[in-house]
């Protein structure tokens, strides 16, 4: 993207916000939508926000056939002083372009995208709650438009920002999840796509998860598509576990997603002075320090939770149970320090936070 | 889909028909198109013929960000006797249903899809192009429309049918192809998507694509994604290779495509009675058959081109010519057999065709 002017076209009637207490996750969405469009003979053109309404695609666009699309995931703060607080917007859409280059698309210009969600976030700051816990999920993507069925890349485009204002992941607060180790279905492989936030590597990511209903567990854990030894993500986050005093996450490797909000942690700790570490970590060497109680705490970081705290493990029929099935010491700090940041409640000493005037 | 009428809505005007000799592959679309849709409460529904006509999708349907997607690829050919054949298409929609059991989507029945193909094709008969070596290719698809963020099945889908009038795949008649051995990237690996149809499977191939277009390879061979030491697929093809007498093609492995024509090579070759069989094969053992003069021919096998020839292989700078770059003879015997079947010049032994009355 060039830049360009955005054009605004407002919505002529509104549709009713939901109350906070009734909101769930990606379910409702605002008023208005930001939307570029591109082609490989003029670049990004007709940037606009407009009315948020249905998309007219070809039935033979290649995003519904070969899946070449991207996407990214963030969240808009409204905190108690009313200002709007973004939490570094400027890596997802650096990421969006890392995913990009894996998926053939083409670049955006991360400035003008960030200042396309800043238009688009001013005309719906309406629908940003305000109440604790409470968020507007910000989901820019693109996907390939042309209508082809050969197997390449395509030559026409759309980026688009929706927005859906999400309530508190945890109804009461933070609290331990139970976690399926995936023995058979592998993520992602190095070579692969994993490393990419990419619609083929949540698709491929249901079975599993169905499965982990099925017995009674809210994520799966991934183990590595090599040698299925390896911890590699748990559901759509990232993973880390406290072993006698140090923190530690498995390293990216080519086939694990690089959280932002991983990498807040890393830096976060690293900022405290907590031993943290990025290195290949075994389903074994879990057992093992949970055996001699080593294990002190697990944890999954994304956007959506922030921090997930994990009370137990079910590896190939057999338990573990962390920290006796409650929420850690450093798990409730990280939360609390991080959603405080988030929100302009806590003090933002490493200047993540962009705030929209 | 349970056993409901089908609705024929007729196109008001018709689009013009390319020449024959104009025909690319996936880019025109036939006057109309199969639409049912599918919701967790009523199953299937409303079974229509409608004119080819852009969709109409939220956002946030599931499709644009999880890819939870399916098709298949088959032809229709227009035979001299004026009859029109279908390639074993019931072996398309068993297919279907098992892509989409990988990807947590609903079942289709069988039958019906096969009869609402049916009902298309005579609806666009007239555009099954009938000039030696073109074919009206048919494209069934079924997407998640549900407009939902949460990483979940869709509780909404619509499958579809489309078509699109084909030529040749070689302008010039059968010819042998370069193809380059893909060290880095990885197609698929057991535990993953790869037996699945799925859109994931050909975003996450462009990237390797793109490198081969670049170095003047017409495709990429797929390694492994454990050890990239065997032999998986020839870009959207399986491969088969004939060493010493003997055909060998890579065993299903759990990452390996089955496809249909695949299928029906090996029962070709088993009803000639010439050896076949289904293992392991590394680019190892291919080097040292090369290198002993065993390699007596390679081709690909896949509905697009049926059979592709393959000239010379390049894996690590290092290139090996096959049969000294040109068709081998029994390339050119199951190519000229299955196209003769496919368009009723030759007997179908095997019952594969289905015609349309």
């Amino acid at each position: 993207m060039t830049e360009q002017k955005i054009k605004v076209e407002l919505a002529t009637t509104q549709k009713e916000k939901p109350a906070a207490k009734e909101l769930q996750f990606g379910k409702v969405f605002t008023d208005h939508m930001f939307i570029a469009d591109y082609s490989e003979d003029k670049g990004w053109f007709d940037h606009r926000v407009v009315p948020y309404e249905p998309l007219t695609l070809d039935p033979a666009a290649i995003i519904f056939h070969y899946g070449q699309t991207v996407f990214e995931g963030l969240k808009a703060y409204l905190g108690e002083d009313g200002t709007i607080r973004l939490f570094r917007p400027e890596q997802n859409m650096r990421r969006m372009n890392q995913s990009s280059t894996r998926l053939c698309m083409p670049q955006i210009d991360e400035e003008m995208a960030l200042e396309a969600l800043k238009q688009l976030l001013k005309v719906d700051k309406d629908w940003i709650p305000g109440e604790a816990g409470t968020s507007l999920y910000i989901r820019p993507f693109m996907i390939a438009t042309e209508p082809y069925l050969g197997v390449a890349p395509s030559t026409k485009y759309r980026f688009m920002i929706i927005l859906s204002p999400v309530g508190s992941y945890y109804k009461e607060g933070i609290h331990p999840v139970k976690i399926l180790v995936e023995n058979e279905y592998v993520r992602a492989v190095s070579g692969g796509t994993g490393t990419a936030k990419t619609a083929g590597n949540y698709a491929a990511s249901l079975k599993a998860q169905e499965i982990a209903d099925a017995k009674g567990y809210s994520q799966v854990l991934w183990l590595d598509g090599v040698e299925k030894k390896y911890i590699e993500e748990v559901g759509s986050m990232n993973v880390f576990f406290k072993i006698n005093g140090e923190v530690v996450t498995p390293a990216l490797n080519g086939s694990i997603l690089e959280g932002i909000t991983r990498k807040s942690i890393i830096e976060m700790l690293k900022y405290w002075g907590v031993p943290v570490i990025e290195r290949r970590v075994s389903m074994e060497e879990l057992k093992e320090a949970h055996a001699t109680g080593d294990l002190e705490e697990a944890f999954g970081t994304g956007t959506a939770a922030v921090i997930s705290p994990i009370g137990e493990f079910n590896w190939q029929d057999e338990k573990f149970i962390v920290n006796e099935g409650k929420t850690g010491e450093l798990s409730k700090r990280l939360y609390d320090t991080l959603t405080g940041i988030q929100t302009g409640a806590v003090e933002d000493p490493f200047h993540w936070i962009v705030t929209i005037d």
